[in-house]
């Protein structure tokens, strides 16, 4: 059975992974991943924790999921505000190079996305539309067990969408735009302009919905029919075969789905009414899926 | 060379022709396509009208363009409007038999933008979206040189994509949907409710504006906005190489498209501002494309 290298790289952590090809984790080492201090010391550690991992030179492909946007042709970062000094760094040229193995970079949101689309509630369909939904919002689509990550890599970045271009401008995001009025971080702001600072995360306006309380049951009513309309707009595009949705809104998938499906029908054609809407089913999609970008080219 | 079989049916005629790989036209024939008359009728004058095509017998497979939303799985049409009887009707399956050469069916405008992606505008691009606007607004993502159907053969059906939820509900569509705000039809409307009866086609209106006259210019402004929405939330969606356009508003390009662009720059990410929109450059999408079907599909 063939074995890919995975690599989840965060601003504070990164976890490297030996993953089967069908996606099951065999062996694992985690550590900082000193991201304030520049691409020297980050790769240096990279290497050296890579370098542990048993038979690592047995591995098909790495590969490596990022926050932010990724030109995936040239294996860099475009943008990189959580990873100072890694814009246009050639990341998968260097890891290529000192392994001897092809290695791919991708978006940590794609990734998960191909997770989920090839081991994971997606497994064995042609197009999977992956979101997440915890404090901001994004996205991938996965066609033909691939993610479509586009000119510029910000296939997926939903987070952007308009879904009202009446409200009000808040953030560097456009006005009415779907992460600004609909994620986690949208869902604490709207409901502490009515039950005060108490509101510290989205769980606890869910669970006062669970108790009948109508004003949680409005703001969350109002972020559904938002999210909604942004699976109407996706399936306008692409018509998913699966809408597979993580993130830590899931959480509380029992109060919220309901309504998002419900609002999502009423601005959709009849026809589409059958979409699938599946909460994501891995419970470690970033390394899982930085793992499987080698094997969806080829590797 | 390879050759294929292409072709172009509609609810008045059906045109039928012999494409080689790169797209060229070898031989063609049309003629009326009894689209009224039931599949019997339709599909005897197809198969007689293909079998005056000199050497049919060498085409590596045969594609179909209708309109409409297209189950491509199984070959067949899922709503025909325009074509009674068609709904589920065994389309593909019924010429693969009867000529013995594999037959792929798909929709009119994502053959369009199939053609445009291979052989036109967007040759060897991985990511094309192509856009149609006339008379109704439709499109499609080819993405390796694969049309992104979806699940219910509703992938590009872009119609329906709510740029502004406060409007008026007017159609089927969604309240606020592109094509009732920003098509050639919503353009006649909006123009007819300033300056009257008078205007019989959006080209007039067109023409008005190059001659300066403000509220043209007002009447196009609000429908460049609507469509630079749509196009910055396609490309959150896929982050095309290049955006396509064709239909029968690209007459006035000249007028319709840099406004178009302004907005969706004001509407996206600076790193998506050089996104190409790019006008159709096919003279018969249409045909070139449905022959294009089965190359994509690898015959």
């Amino acid at each position: 059975m063939k074995t890919y290298i995975g690599i989840d790289l965060g601003g504070t952590n990164v976890r490297i992974a030996k993953v089967s090809e069908d996606g099951e984790v065999l062996e694992q080492v985690k550590g900082p991943s000193y991201g304030q201090e520049g691409p020297e010391k980050v790769m240096a550690n990279i290497k050296e924790l890579l370098h542990s991992i048993p038979n690592w030179q047995e591995a098909s492909g790495i590969g490596v999921g990022v926050p932010g946007p990724v030109d995936t042709k040239a294996g860099a970062m475009m943008l990189s505000t959580n990873l100072p000094g890694f814009t246009g760094y050639p990341f998968a040229k260097e890891l290529t190079e000192e392994f001897g193995i092809p290695t791919f970079l991708d978006n940590d949101a794609n990734v998960a996305g191909l997770a989920e689309a090839l081991v994971g509630a997606g497994k064995g369909l042609k197009t999977v539309f992956y979101v997440t939904i915890s404090t901001g919002i994004g996205g991938v689509l996965v066609e033909d067990g691939k993610t479509v990550s586009g000119k510029h890599g910000f296939g997926g970045e939903i987070a952007n969408i308009i879904i009202d271009r009446n409200r009000e401008k808040i953030s560097y995001l456009n006005a009415g735009a779907v992460e600004v009025e609909a994620s986690g971080t949208a869902l604490v702001r709207k409901a502490r302009a009515i039950f005060g600072e108490d509101i510290e995360h989205g769980g606890q306006v869910f669970e006062l919905a669970r108790q009948g309380d109508e004003k949680a049951k409005e703001v969350i009513d109002g972020i559904q029919k938002d999210l909604g309309q942004m699976f109407a707009t996706i399936a306008c595009i692409c018509d998913p075969d699966m809408f597979v949705i993580g993130g830590g809104m899931m959480k509380s998938a029992d109060v919220l789905l309901p309504g998002v499906i419900e609002h999502f029908k009423s601005m959709s054609h009849e026809a589409l009414w059958d979409t699938p809407f599946v909460v994501a089913e891995l419970e470690e999609p970033g390394i899982i899926g930085a793992a499987m970008v080698p094997k969806s080219q080829g590797c």
